[in-house]
């Protein structure tokens, strides 16, 4: 499978041409994001965490406090909406209505899973710190069983979703053209500064190269889009 | 009134002391953010949209296709979640269970309104191309008959709603300080770059005095969090 199957909500009514249910460009615009938005309906209201999450495969992992109800309740079937945005620029139009920004976003639906299973419960904690940060996983303490009772680990199947992108100049009605005002794009990255140590850091402790080396900032940094 | 009132759904049950209902810290984060995600439900199901919007008071606007059937449905009394994230660090502890980012956000809830009366409609949208960037709106061409009719603006009063941040470094078990590996906090800001002129720019316009002195680069980029 390459792509998802549109369904009726995934289904893209308006900037259709900017649509794509190819994984690849699903895979790539979450591996890309630092937080994701959770929304799910409890107590008949809508409500939106954002949270950190990770991705093994076709299965996306998020991960709270076990005592979170909202959490639990969530999994009991009802339909979860995840989704992950890049802001990438700002688009200038010569017209107040044509303005817009660049955007890379993801949509996920469907009901969430809790899980219970010891190697699994690792594998996506596993995910989420690695997706924050490769190579992180293995330099710390693993949780212990109180850590491992407190902190419920959720999944999400990637089977119902959609990318939306938007890229490059504005489009201005033809006869706008000929205004005198400027128009373009400011682009927009997530800028990583030099790594803080932890005031209670022991002295002769280095930055490890998987942080000064660190994947997003060398490509988000070094890209011009 | 400086402060929102917490109701059942804004009550903060984790982290009670990142959590605030003081409107000065509500207004800055929404004030600082590009796009906020707006959750709602719809055919029983929850939906996210990443979209720009703007706040004029205790009012926050968002607008969309007039077409779109969703948000339409949207402002027949149904509640709406519209967050705001801002992702300020990566928070390295020295055990993956204390990993954490910084962060900054809010989250309000109520009902949508659709704004009918014509200046609220233009003050709404006008406060959208304004929170993106401030000073363009008098220098684009306003919106025609055509595109009026083809913009829904809704509006969402600030009355209910909390926001929660988190700042500093890593916060360890007692014992974890001792272990030898790295700890930190690794910043992250949104950057501008340089604008980027519309290929079909007419010569000799410049780039804009509110573009090249866009207040949001210039906090952003100069702030060290």
């Amino acid at each position: 499978m390459s792509q998802l199957e549109p369904t009726p909500r995934t289904t893209l009514k308006r900037g259709k041409d900017r649509g794509s249910y190819e994984l690849a460009d699903i895979h790539g615009i979450l591996d890309d994001g630092l937080a994701c938005q959770l929304a799910f309906i409890h107590n008949g209201s809508p409500h939106i965490i954002p949270t950190a999450y990770g991705r093994v495969g076709s299965t996306v992992y998020v991960h709270g406090a076990a005592a979170n109800r909202a959490l639990r309740a969530l999994c009991n079937g009802e339909t979860a909406c995840l989704s992950v945005t890049h802001i990438d620029g700002l688009v200038l139009a010569r017209s107040a209505f044509h303005h817009s920004m660049n955007y890379r976003s993801v949509v996920l639906y469907g009901p969430m899973r809790e899980v219970t299973e010891h190697c699994e419960w690792q594998a996506g904690l596993r995910a989420i710190i690695e997706h924050m940060m490769p190579g992180r996983w293995d330099d710390v303490r693993s949780p212990n069983e109180q850590e491992s009772k407190r902190t419920m680990v959720l999944a999400l199947e990637i089977d119902e979703g959609s990318a939306k992108v938007r890229t490059g100049p504005p489009v201005d009605d033809e006869e706008d053209y000929a205004l005198g005002c400027w128009a373009g794009v400011i682009p927009t990255t997530t800028h990583f500064a030099t790594p803080i140590d932890d005031p209670r850091l022991a002295a002769g402790i280095e930055v490890p190269h998987y942080v000064t080396h660190y994947p997003r900032a060398k490509r988000q940094n070094g890209a011009a889009r």
